[in-house]
């Protein structure tokens, strides 16, 4: 007998699809949980209802309304928070710490959005910057505002944080006044489908507010009107295809994009393997490979050290990884769970071969056994893999979305460099050092190729807050390869859900405004 | 014997392209001008020559020097400015006025930006906001700054503006440390093609910060990479080409896009045909279809008047219209010249004739003989059409790029507002009107819909800057079917050429970064 299909909610209704829907499974142990369709939807109809009911009701709300919503949807997860863990565990395969990165991640962010959003008051647009003169006479001026888009958010998300992929996106959507319409990927869809129940049935947000869509995307896009947006977290080559979509070029849909990033980190020339900043990299990047079993956008994959200690690096990582325990997340001595699901198990394998066409194994964690696992389960353990030469293309193209890094040796800061940006654009790049100067001329060397740049020194150590943790005070995006997108970063979030507009007139007309 | 081949600049270097070339044509007298051609130059090395050497000499300046720089320019264009009139005049066919637009809107704009630079002193990146905390300690924080991209800026222009065109997007990215191409339209290159000579002559900027390239598009797209910027000014067809372009795709290569815009212009009810607002109207409908043979991608298309003065309206403006006269701008006592090629002259007509299937002509132009130009110039004589009944997709969905406007009576302002919404997005609406109050409300219901809002009432009749002027103080683009694109705006121009990153370091390197 196949599991319970999950209904959809669109149109203010919870609608099942058609078809005998997609199944969505346990990954170490293989069950069928549930199944998601959205065969047969009346997509039209939903956008619709999304645009209409749903954007009219919340931009009739102001900033601080919205905010107060917001804070409505953090009270409603918390409630439910041991529900969300148990359906992590089962279909993300994901131990405790991991979990909590995606569901109490999107929770954070959400209340930090809901003290933002009380900030901005009882407004219904916001002003960009100052009045400026357009002649002599100061009657005539000059104002930039921000007004809520009248369309709907979609979000096509990625598999890794069916939570946090979520709320990081909606917080700042509803709180600008822009109704979503979420399409989870389907290998994790049920956590964001209940989180969407939850906030519906108690009803805290508008009617229309909030639709979700589990199964396929098809004939999503089609459905774009050009004040609509529409955001998309996944690989490069389906983000291609959204953003040279015929809707979305037609009505130039404002679009934003997180796409593949093979992050670096960077140890700065100088530091011994005695030093505090070695030891700060190292247990960096091992933490960062294995969180979430390196399913992470921002998780470090390139690890660049002076030549003088890379032998010590490899030993130093290595050593740590080779403590990491794999296996079930719910037995409580496992430190890391699964991939989400024999595809990715299998892209990871894949990838690592790829890599091995350049770089030889540095630590392979397979002599390791699962714990509560077989090696049918999707559990991979980490992979260290070193190139002394870095000069492969292979080893800044490939991202391998799993626990697997390349160490690379370089002989001078500006070829370090060099090889970073041959990245092409990534989300973000960490830098370990110890003398301000040095790490703040790194971080400006770095900045045009990455969203965000994150330093490391022992005196911030106890205070990091991690390479790849995504900290909704600052932007998440990063340029080229990485996609080209803008998210969070405090209010600029509010940005892609806005149009900007320039309003000349006389200063009587523009104080009236408000 | 066919006329003088341009020269390219590129790498450094003047280069004939090895084609026969596309001639340039007078359009009042039809007269062979110049020729251009691009065929076969090195366009890697061009582009790669552009991004290393000048890219490099332009970060290596700080912000003042760039402006500095800027500055320099304005004096040597100025200096030139009689030979760009007499350019504009033969290849453009426009009267001095419109000439003036082009030119000296161009240099104005220069100097807004040189001044503004000036400001941002001796700075290699620019601060974006403030710094915010990470956690509980201040120790460590995160700082969001904007460092300059590390490409190549690819302007693909517009016939209508061969001057300000270039200058109103060279300004902020010379300032923001980018290097240019400029890939002016064929129609009108001369004007771009003497002005860079004009500069690289003159020695005032670095080399390799300004190259041209006059004839095909051919092969332009292929060479952007992750860090380059391409804009692109023209038809909603060629920018759904750039849009979707492989290499634009595949590289998430930062676009700005100006394309189609169906301009509206809104009376506010209550203003009777002997209202202030009323005259404030109908001279700006007149001007505004007319300047520039209505060439400008922010003329007004659409008139909203309610339906009690609409015929009083149509009676004003073609009263108006009817002492325009057209023909040879050499002649002193023509208002207005001709469109720019037999290609343009032939989209009116082919547009007039298209709405035609929506609304009637309520002032004909062609009445009135040409002055100094026969039938077969590309002089083109205003129209004003009507339609009582503005509910045909056409009125809304078809620019006409030329002395063509429509006027549309209105029952109720939400009616009135609905209609210009389905313009899908344009740069600017402008509204008339005398009540403080209610011009604020239309202006904000629709900023959403626009890049910039026009807002005139009698007090300031005397300083209008015009409707479709482009003020560099102010915001220019629009959402939907305008592009979606941000041009100017003062400063906010200099982020499309930068790149937004967090930096999350220690306090102490955060103020080592200056």
């Amino acid at each position: 007998m196949s599991s319970t299909v999950l209904p959809n909610f669109v149109s203010g209704q919870w609608q099942r699809g058609s078809g005998d829907g997609t199944p969505l499974f346990d990954p170490v142990r293989g069950d069928e949980l549930v199944r998601v369709d959205a065969t047969g939807l009346d997509l039209p109809a939903a956008f619709a209802f999304a645009r209409d009911v749903g954007g009219a009701a919340l931009r009739a709300m102001s900033y601080a309304q919205r905010a107060a919503a917001l804070g409505e949807v953090v009270k409603v997860l918390q409630a439910n928070r041991e529900a969300y863990y148990e359906i992590s565990t089962a279909n993300s395969g994901t131990v405790k710490n991991d979990t909590a990165m995606d569901v109490d991640g999107g929770i954070f962010t959400l209340g930090l959005y809901a003290k933002l959003g009380a900030g901005l008051g009882d407004r219904h647009f916001l002003l960009d910057g100052d009045l400026a003169r357009l002649g002599k006479d100061p009657l005539f001026q000059s104002q930039h505002i921000l007004s809520p888009r009248r369309g709907v958010a979609l979000f096509i998300n990625a598999f890794n944080f069916p939570s946090w992929g979520l709320w990081e996106k909606a917080a700042p959507a509803l709180l600008s006044g822009m109704p979503i319409i979420v399409k989870p990927a389907t290998a994790t869809a049920w956590l964001t489908q209940r989180m969407v129940e939850d906030v519906v049935k108690a009803g805290v947000l508008p009617e229309g507010a909030l639709s979700v869509i589990c199964g396929s995307n098809a004939g999503l896009l089609e459905q774009l009107q050009p004040f609509d947006v529409v955001s998309f977290t996944g690989s490069a080559a389906t983000a291609a295809l959204v953003r040279s979509h015929p809707t979305v070029v037609r009505h130039s849909v404002r679009t934003n994009i997180e796409a593949d990033s093979v992050n670096s980190a960077l140890l700065l020339p100088g530091h011994e393997a005695d030093s505090g900043a070695f030891d700060l990299l190292v247990k960096e990047v091992a933490r960062e490979m294995t969180i979430k079993s390196g399913q992470k956008c921002t998780a470090i994959r390139r690890i660049f050290v002076p030549q003088a200690v890379y032998d010590a690096a490899a030993q130093a990582i290595g050593t740590r990884l080779a403590k990491t325990t794999v296996g079930d997340p719910r037995n409580e001595t496992v430190r890391m769970g699964a991939v989400v699901s024999r595809a990715q198990k299998q892209h990871v394998i894949q990838g690592v071969a790829e890599l091995r066409s350049a770089a030889h194994v540095l630590f392979d964690g397979t002599a390791s056994s699962l714990i509560d696992a077989d090696a049918d389960s999707c559990c991979v353990t980490p992979t260290l893999l070193g190139a002394h030469d870095a000069s492969a293309p292979v080893l800044h193209d490939v991202e391998v979305f799993g626990p697997v890094a390349t160490l690379m040796p370089y002989t001078d800061l500006a070829q370090a460099q060099a090889l970073i940006r041959r990245g092409q654009g990534s989300l973000v790049a960490s830098v370990y050092g110890e003398d301000p100067a040095a790490l703040a001329a790194a971080a400006l060397e770095l900045a045009p190729s990455h969203g965000r740049v994150h330093v490391l020194s022992p005196d911030v150590a106890t205070m990091n807050t991690g390479h790849g943790n995504v900290m909704p005070q600052s932007l998440h995006g990063g340029p080229g390869r990485a996609g080209g997108g803008e998210e969070l970063g405090g209010l600029r979030a509010l940005n892609f859900y806005h149009q900007r507009s320039a309003v000349q007139a006389a200063t009587p007309v523009l104080t009236a405004m408000g």
